[in-house]
């Protein structure tokens, strides 16, 4: 095995984990090993991860700044759907991974690298998101999944290694964490070990994006969020990047307690899991774009759009961001947004984001339709012709049956 | 006109509008009109509808409470689908209208009536959510819709021709109310007027079933639902009727401010509306159903399910109920429904229902499968072989086109 | 009723229902009014359509040659989805009347028309689709439907009234005709009369477009159309337009008898009715685009697009074709044809069209990967991981239920 | 691995390829082995497969008789679908895999089998086909799929397995075949070798079922199917068993050459390949049915059952059968056939099979309402309201868009 492979490309946080595994692919292909190391938001320095990397003999070390690029084309394209994932579930992971696969691949053709490798287990979802982006970008790259191969497969061997391998770990990394998280601009995850029993409340400690709703404010926040083509550009008249106003929406709805979600979900790969997730910011933006598509969307346009959304967000859950098909979903979503433009005004309240106002230029919503006093551009005669012509299916299926 | 109808059922509330209606149904057919009032949990005393209607003359009243089959054979089959309308709406309105078109259908036959009549204005969606009830189950019923018939169409004609023909008027009818209200068992709806303009936030005092969420308890509710078949059946470990339920978890949503919606919709007449709702029990059983649906239901049924729901809704909300693709998509919901039972456990609090807890004897949910550490009964080498073949045409079609 | 409306813009065909309706608007609504006459392959000489206008005093007379508009900006892209409405039918009426819809709309503008005017009745699809066409596209226009509107609602009249009103009436249309008829360069259909039992087989006689396939060659023709992406360009090497692509195989259909179809319909308006309808070069085409898609389009595309398919085409048979909905779903169905490119063989022969060979430079089919002797691309071994993965949720379910 | 196994279930066909496999799992195993040998219809005589089975050395020996339920449980039910894979193929293969699967492990479960084998290779769709509906019924099941295991992987390593091993080899079984096929009373299929370049048409004498078009008789054969419920019950007015209907519908479509198909598709481990199928009963079976649907099927439930049924042929297809989304689709088709009885008449000419006639005790086809003369019981002014109303949104887009 440790011939084959010439160059790898590690996706590498400079954590435990990924220590080990970069030793244990320097040990075991015997070949050089490039670290790349991005920033999507994790809230974590990313300059130890050089230190730790030079210190292990890496000579060619990555690490990127990708907020924007993952705020623009990856967050809002997603959002522009409504994206849910079985109802409630905002992909905060799912979402991240296709760009940590791109930007891996291009560091591998920039650097003449034949293998990638990954630290997510055999047993989830980032598997196979990691890797159906590698192969879909580049078909002949070999992949790497240490947790699938080696034996370390538990804590205490992993431990050993490292201390074998003079690998540092860090104080509060010796005890084992009661759960494992995954953090991004969008989100932050939370998984394993004390939330494995679906009955169990987790505890409060455990949250570090929002406060508790019983902690938050006793009086609302008001926010307005600006939309363009279906787009966040500005939060309270504010213009801003696709990363700032990410941003503000976390700082907003974190503040106020919103966003916290606790679910057991169906992983890709066959069993159902136990998540606890904080999208303070993806919350009030999800309910704000539902909101402004409320009053500039056609009902056809909205329906197919929701009609298509539960397969868009399998897709995106599963890892198939670089699907023909899911291209082919954006092109329908995008098309739909090109009037989404307006304003909505939301209320954030311990834990609630509620739309409270929504205007447009493009507005569909017409007040001299809706009145009821008025027959100047509605005529309620048509209505009888209308009930008419859609009920004569169901009469003559009522007479067929003589009921 | 006059000398075709024989006998009219006229869905009958009681006040000013309906009462109008009678009269003008008495004096333009010149036939029997037959009243019908239903208490489907609207909250409102129907004796005085009662004493209103013999004074007008009616010969046969009918005074229905039908709260029960409007949860167990209308509202809980629609719930099995965790059903919303453009993403949010509960369709409290929307799930009422068949039932009362059911009903008033078998008076007409009882009575031998060849005509009914409803107060739904031309420029909603109830007029035909009613006339497709009728038409499906009696297609050769006559329907009289007088506001789209008659000339009455503002306020001051409306109280000239009760003043005129003797039809008592409640003082706070005089004036004009500032929306429109309708209300049963699941909700409450306020349109119109006031509310028109979607970008101004709804006067705190116009909400009748919940009270704000600034005012709700400052310390949460924890609430426990068990459901059998997909349907509630105790609430805290009390069995209770399908009505029972409903009524509890108004109670429950009530006093923690659940169940407010402010939005604007899409009608099927084709134009948009603004409306604001309260259903606060809607609300927490939604995400106890989901809750429980999360460890009982296996992952193709739920996105399979989760696919057909936006259609269902609009088919329910389109006034379909009766329909053929209702019936058999109901068909396909229910066979989903076999294994969903066990209990969720809900915080609700400000303004919101989370569920925190959830059990099965049906568990999908299986410990030994989540964990990561040991292999006895998931082999993480089977993700190899799982991601390769769902690469494998992504792959392929990367190198056709040559990347 | 009359003075409302200034200049009408009439769909005009030079037949005696159009002659009338001509003369009936002049007389009616004492305006001028417009003609425009359409080639859309129909088949018929238009310049007696100009005579007759003129002898009728119409100043301004349209007569426009819309075939190749007609094929690649309608026909095309609806071909492109492998749209057929209710599992059979290819929509050659459908797919025409948006056209000429646009183009009405157009001239109104150039004319300054404030109506427009067509002769569909008030039972079929056609009035929906001209009058969507006309609404989608100005808002405000002025829509008469003469055979809504007026009481020549009998053959009799009909002639009655053309002979008090000097419209010439060719000979052959003195009698009434067994059915009635529409064609353009997609199809021609047969409806109504002789048709109306449809346990009853259509004469022999009636069809125009095809032979026989009892008296078509008793030797298999064979073609071959080159496609780019997803459209038709060339036939038997021979390059084409759009318009004549489909002339071309609309000869060799015709001659072997092919694209026949005799079936009952749900129109839009509530009823079922039956029509027959010659389709000899869109049969061709569709197993030929099928046929090119079989080897260039990956599966997750496909899939997809089936599953749209039966809603595209209600949309188009149901006249949203200026929609925002099909609009979208068209985007998407645009998105999947980039890489449809390469080269099917047919066999055409007695009614049937089928593929028997298909090559292309962006062929996904991989001989490599099919053969079942070598191992060098796939590992069978990975078949073993794929099932596992797959089969988990079945077993835990199985599991669940005790099994 | 040879420890774990006490009792393996092995689908037999007598064959080369199962003979070997019989005494590859005794010799691994060192185990009893059952064999199971099913009438499927497939054409072939079944003692052969007891008598080697017996020469072989196996104790309990399965042949069973499963045409009925093959036609009444498998292939009907889909049927009632209206189902086709990718636009075309009828699932002859897919749809038996699940009852051999079923069987197999109902003798599993009767002989105390812990495991259970088959022949198919790991590149195709019919592993995943047996092994998923294995799974689904007994969770604890072992499989033993000897192609994906063993190391004998080419015709020449067969063959000398086979003669060490005193495997009788049938004399034509040595040269090696041009192609693989699999039959059942559905269909027959033909791919691999020969038949590997999808640009070559297969040879004329590959074909078994059906004459060549070229052949078939010069006259149409007419033939009526009565359908109850879906089901196909009589032909030519004589009632029928389901297994007896499909064998008379072969005869019928074989002898005018009907029900050939040549096509690539994609399978579900991830390529696309060749195959060519003869279908004859099928596919008079599939215009039949949707002929007799046309006049009894109400539009709403025909457009939700042709929405699903490209995922419906995709879950058959890819081996979901016995899956929970799989149950509840079949219980909405279901629900769709209550009033799909009458009677069909096509026409059987070289190739095609065309519906000529349909009546129906239900029949939703009404003449009265489809005549364009009498306005007895459709009003044709009702169509104005419903197209207004239909046009609403579309105009209030176009106003708000400006044009």
């Amino acid at each position: 095995m440790s011939g084959d492979i010439k160059k790898i490309v590690l996706a590498y946080s400079g954590g435990l984990d990924t220590s080990v595994i970069l030793r244990w692919l320097q040990e075991t292909y015997r070949c050089e090993v490039v670290t790349f190391t991005a920033d999507i938001g994790q809230g974590e320095e990313l300059e130890p991860a050089r230190k730790k990397a030079e210190m292990m003999g890496v000579q060619q070390i990555y690490i990127d700044d990708l907020r924007e690029e993952f705020v623009r084309d990856f967050v809002f394209p997603m959002f522009r759907a409504n994206t849910l994932y079985e109802g409630t579930y905002l992909l905060g992971t799912s979402i991240a991974r296709p760009l940590i696969a791109k930007r891996q691949i291009e560091i591998a053709n920039e650097v003449g690298a034949d293998a990638v490798a990954h630290g997510a287990t055999g047993k989830g979802n980032d598997q196979v998101r990691f890797e159906l982006g590698y192969y879909a970008l580049k078909p002949d790259i070999k992949v790497i999944a240490p947790w699938r191969q080696w034996d370390l497969n538990s804590r205490t061997k992993l431990l050993d290694y490292a201390e074998q391998h003079q690998i540092p770990i860090a104080k509060d990394k010796r005890g084992e964490a009661p759960y494992s998280t995954d953090a991004n601009l969008l989100h932050i995850s939370y998984e394993g070990k004390a939330l494995e029993d679906p009955w169990v409340e987790p505890d409060e400690d455990m949250f570090t994006r929002s406060v508790a709703p019983e902690k938050a404010p006793d009086t609302p926040t008001y926010v307005e969020i600006e939309f363009r083509h279906g787009d966040a550009v500005a939060v309270d008249g504010t213009a801003m990047t696709p990363a700032q106003v990410l941003t503000r929406l976390n700082e907003l709805g974190g503040q106020n307690g919103i966003g916290r979600l606790d679910l057991v979900e169906n992983r890709f790969v066959g069993m159902k899991s136990r998540g606890v997730y904080e999208t303070p910011g993806g919350t009030i933006l999800l309910a704000a774009h539902r909101g402004i598509e409320s009053i500039t969307l056609d009902r056809g346009a909205m329906h197919l759009k929701d009609d298509m959304m539960p397969r868009y967000a399998e897709l995106i859950y599963n890892g198939f961001w670089f699907s023909p098909e899911r291209l082919a979903i954006q092109a329908l979503i995008d098309k739909t947004q090109e009037q989404v433009n307006g304003t909505v005004r939301l209320k954030l309240f311990k834990g609630q984001a509620s739309v409270v106002g929504r205007k447009s230029p493009n507005s569909l919503y017409r007040l001299d339709y809706v009145t009821f006093e008025a027959d100047s551009v509605y005529n309620q005669k048509d209505a009888e012709g209308f009930i008419k012509l859609n009920a004569l299916r169901l009469r003559l299926g009522a007479m067929a049956k003589g009921s």
